[in-house]
């Protein structure tokens, strides 16, 4: 029996409420070797005390020294091996505008991108052309027809698009087009086994079209695709862990993990505050918050250590309005660590706190990477923290006699 | 997919240099209940400078409680299941001597023991005769023709020698034949698979040309053999990691470990200090280096904790011969523990450094066992070291998106 059949097994329908806070890429790096890591160095008296009455301890993504892209690790999160249950990259991104991918869909992402006469790409974004001239161009595709397949193109964000198609038998093997470098053509789709040929061949005939389409629309003038994938088969959480979900999420992508495994988006702001405003409107109605912060990991990548400390001590502010929601389990993590210094993320385990009237109290006293290091639960992995979460409300019951 | 595929796909080729320095037998234990262990007692200032910057942990050889042997202890340091990849004792003799087996190759442990005139033995090392006198005898067995197969006869060290026979079809599943106590006659091979029954018989052949061989050479006028096996087919390290291996180990079943992973074998001395001399000679030739210190593991066998604690102390002071040479990833551990108090292997996790400019510094302020236990590494199993080191070299890509 795995963990995962395990929990199934014993979870309990009951009242408890559980938040699970992940700021995005939370885990970081000092700027210099005697220096703080940006949660050492943000001022975070709230989640300080939580950290203290809790329980801590740092969170393993995938495995030591892996590190993992936002999808493995927030399904890590989730409860999910991430290893078993891979999600291209595609899907996320369909799920993540909403579009309601079915089991016939292969989803692979799109780049608007600019050519030259000669057909050799000269900027791979496009100038990253805005979200409304990406909407624009994306009508002019979808006039695009090829008999027996439907074909969707939906954009998602400045020179980024998603495109479905749809046909019983599609595969999602295929190879991506985008050459990684200007000076180069768009690379033909290449089926990866032998089943996702016809597969290849329709898209690099839909491929052959959209160039004739966008010729007049320079910069935006081709486009390269990549990420295929056709819809996991996920568990449901829901299902697994007999919660009632739901997702507060701005940025796509996490909204679209969310989907997969079942949990209820919920309508939200862009902003930090607007998501803790959700919470406290909706909080009567789920029994599982999932509340992402995206911009702890923008700033991460920008190398921005000082705009990630800020973000920390932002969400922090906004823990009181959290508390006196009187949740019976918080848990504050990341889904990995995106330390300014690597401006990308990382492998570094991730500061993780749980926080219940029956966490257990530990030697860490604040909310950091080292404090975590000496906590109760030690080092763990991700996919552990769902069913502590579950314990610490009372949901889930006894192993064995 | 497994942890090692995953690595396997996520390696990535780049200039930055690892070093793996292996205290055998590292790990140790108090000879009084309030006392110091070696490594505690051991004066270290420059290993606890890396044990301060860097992040420290305990490494778990096998699995708690399991106390390993020197090869599957190994084969854990470099990444490799060591319950999934195992390797007969017979084999790693065999390499250890530069013996080059092939696929057709049986390598069996011979050591030369003394017997009475009814055949009972009586020294189960022969006196442990000088290793001159071992070479000597082995070409008087090289000599014992057996048709229809090769035999190789190979000295080892004192009593001790290598046996490689060699056709096709043979089987490495032997019972050994050392009776375990004097008094009672060698045990003649017994097949432990009825496919390996014609080995069986063909080792038995041999021993009795060898009795008759042997006759007139006492104390040395017999042999028992012991750990027959094949080779194993490891994946290589040069393909799973990209790196560019090398071995720096004087003794010979480190080195037959290592080869048998795919490093190369640096030529090199008996001394640390000669060790330390060809890793900086070597330094610019290779990306990853197993620098392997026997003598802590050879005291603590011999109950000599003082000896032990001398040699950590003399590695230590070689330590900032080694960061001259600027390498970007260093770790100082062991491959298993071996606690002078107890004179053997033991179980007992094992102090483990990773120093890195990106390693994120944690609590541990020196270099033992109960500073490790405080480390941002927690207790980790020894085959999450190398992707750790990987990643601490940034040779490691993302997973997922």
């Amino acid at each position: 029996m795995s963990n995962f059949e395990l929990i199934k097994e014993l979870a309990l329908e009951e009242k408890t409420k559980i938040v699970l806070l992940v700021m995005d890429g939370l885990g970081g790096l000092p700027l210099t070797p005697d220096g703080m890591t940006e949660l050492e160095k943000a001022k975070t008296p709230h989640l300080d005390r939580l950290a203290k009455e809790g329980v801590c301890g740092l969170s393993i993504p995938i495995a030591l020294g892996i590190t993992p892209g936002s999808g493995p690790a927030h399904l890590s999160l989730f409860g999910y091996d991430p290893l078993k249950y891979e999600i291209g990259r595609g899907v996320l991104e369909a799920v993540g505008i909403d579009f309601d991918l079915g089991p016939n869909d292969v989803a692979g992402r799109g780049n608007f991108c600019s050519i030259d006469d000669g057909g050799l790409i000269t900027d791979r974004r496009a100038g990253r052309i805005p979200t409304e001239k990406c909407a624009e161009l994306c009508t002019v595709l979808q006039d695009i027809k090829i008999s027996g397949v439907e074909v969707f193109v939906r954009p998602v964000k400045e020179h980024r698009f998603v495109l479905v198609v749809r046909r019983e038998g599609l595969s999602g093997a295929l190879s991506e087009t985008d050459p990684q470098q200007v000076g180069l053509a768009p690379l033909p789709v290449k089926a990866v086994t032998p089943e996702a040929q016809p597969t290849a061949d329709l898209v690099n005939e839909w491929l052959e079209l959209a160039r004739k389409a966008l010729a007049g629309h320079h910069p935006a003038n081709m486009v390269t695709l990549r990420g295929f994938a056709k819809t996991p088969d996920l568990p449901q959480m829901g299902d697994v862990y007999k919660l009632k979900c739901a997702a507060i999420a701005a940025y796509p992508m996490y909204r679209g993990v969310a989907k997969l495994v079942g949990m209820t988006l919920l309508p939200t702001g862009d902003t930090i505050h607007s998501e803790f405003e959700t919470l406290r409107n909706q909080f009567s109605a789920y029994d599982f918050f999932f509340v992402h912060i995206k911009k702890t990991d923008s700033y991460g990548e920008d190398g921005n250590f000082d705009a990630k400390v800020h973000i920390i001590e932002e969400v922090d502010a906004l823990i009181p309005s959290l508390m006196v929601l009187q949740p019976d389990v918080v848990a504050v993590t990341g889904d990995h660590s995106t330390p300014a210094l690597l401006k990308s993320h990382s492998w570094h385990p991730v500061p993780a706190l749980v926080w219940s009237k029956y966490s257990r109290a530990d030697a860490a006293v604040a909310f950091s990477e080292k404090e975590c290091a000496r906590g109760g639960l030690g080092n763990f992995h991700a996919t552990d923290l769902m069913p502590l979460l579950m314990a610490n409300a009372l949901r889930l019951a006894k192993f064995g006699a």
